[in-house]
């Protein structure tokens, strides 16, 4: 998908809502597990139920690879899925991945050339040659982590380096401007975080930043908007728990969907306010 | 597995080889294609024949997700081998994975619980709270990444902070020794920065490092010996594709037992000068 076709998609669904599929077996509603892939058929069920209000699937590998490889089949099923129903939707692998060259270059083949996700979130601790081998493939993308969304950020993220005033992820989102622009790669910006995007919009004016942390994460949409958002949008705003276990019940994907739709009506606002 | 136990493997193998199961289907011998399960195939015959010269198994997890749902079919067999058949080997799930808490979770499950790899290798970008689930098991280890063998290391590892000399990958070996000790965390130094290890060793005196990069990567295993190795050897070094494509044909596990032979000589000879 392009830059450009994802933003047309924005403004025909009103919305930048991606819905985090963090799927886990012990959460699912007890009524799925007479089915042969009750993960799948959760999946299913939630995106048939949500596509109208979201623009963007954020499958999460841990949930799948928690389950081994019956767990891989569902992600791939998965996938399958979105790609055949949902060809305008924008798909993100959220695997947190990066390795040196030869390694990185196995895990696209995974995501990209056998799964075809659109994108794959990407760890930059060990620099350039682990982010290149996911930047090759035409029309696909890497979405960097800089500023995440738990604790944890305080402890590298946000540290000072020598002789300037700039933090480590603010090294990591102008170092990586080098290596890709913003056709291709997109940043992690959690929503915890709102008071910094004014200064985050400064150095990466055009990219679009995937922000994890509203809902169960604290984050206010109202905030990440307002100093997020950019003249192409340039935000996809994940949920996953407060979305896909809005009911445990056998009305999860309707509970699911009204739960979408109260953050898309929200969302077609802040697009008429601030775009 | 405990440190002791470990410490005492090594003596008792008179090795600290790593053989890394980097198992590229496009590369394993066409001999092995009649098999129902060629890559777990290939990996039983290289564990066979190079048990005797090695301490440990490593795994990587993106060779296995480059080929699916059959794929990771192919680690979990693989793993079960190695816990049924050598249950004095030390086996590391190289992941690289490292996300918020409760995905981190799901990752530990995955490679802790359902897999009982010893270990994993996650990465440190995302700070405590997402090293900290992978932390909750007994004799489990993580092995965080600290200073890596690619060109990429000096893009962020090699910063330096304000106010201080150190780099970032000295920042994560002193903020992580307040996570957990020498008992339940090892480091990833690369091979390729024998002359980091003197400095290392003043910051890490007792940890196990893991280093990969000798071989193909360039490193050298004198070095690493010599300036790496502590009281209780506190090294894994590891070798793969130098090791199991030695041969691309029918003698492929007869050759790749004669490198890790040979290696295994080497680190006999260094073990007697060092430890």
């Amino acid at each position: 998908m392009t830059y450009q076709q994802l933003f047309e998609f924005i403004k025909a669904q009103k919305s930048y809502l991606c819905v985090g599929l963090d799927t886990d077996i012990t959460k699912i509603p007890s009524h799925l597990f007479v089915e042969k892939d009750p993960i799948f058929e959760f999946n299913k069920q939630i995106i048939d139920a949500t596509a109208q209000f979201c623009v963007a699937y954020k499958p999460n590998t841990a949930f799948y690879e928690a389950n081994g490889a019956m767990g891989w089949a569902s992600l791939e099923k998965t996938i399958e899925y979105l790609n055949s129903n949902y060809p305008n939707h924008f798909t993100i692998a959220d695997a947190k991945r990066g390795d040196i060259g030869n390694t990185s270059a196995m895990y696209a083949k995974a995501f990209f050339e056998n799964m075809n996700f659109d994108s794959i979130t990407v760890a930059p601790y060990m620099g350039k040659d682990s982010v290149a081998p996911f930047l090759g493939f035409k029309d696909k993308w890497v979405i960097l982590l800089a500023f995440t969304s738990n604790t944890g950020s305080q402890d590298f993220e946000e540290l000072v380096l020598k002789n300037e005033v700039k933090k480590l992820y603010e090294n990591v989102l102008e170092t990586s401007q080098n290596w890709a622009d913003e056709n291709n790669m997109m940043y992690v910006v959690g929503a915890t975080k709102a008071e910094s995007f004014k200064e985050i919009r400064k150095m990466v004016p055009l990219h679009f930043l995937l922000v994890p942390g509203v809902g169960a994460q604290g984050g206010s949409l109202e905030e990440v908007s307002k100093f997020g958002m950019n003249k192409t949008c340039g935000l996809l705003v994940n949920s996953s728990r407060g979305i896909i276990y809005a009911s445990g019940e056998k009305d999860f994907a309707i509970q699911a969907a009204k739960e979408a739709q109260k953050i898309q009506s929200e969302m077609a606002k802040y697009l008429e306010l601030y775009l």
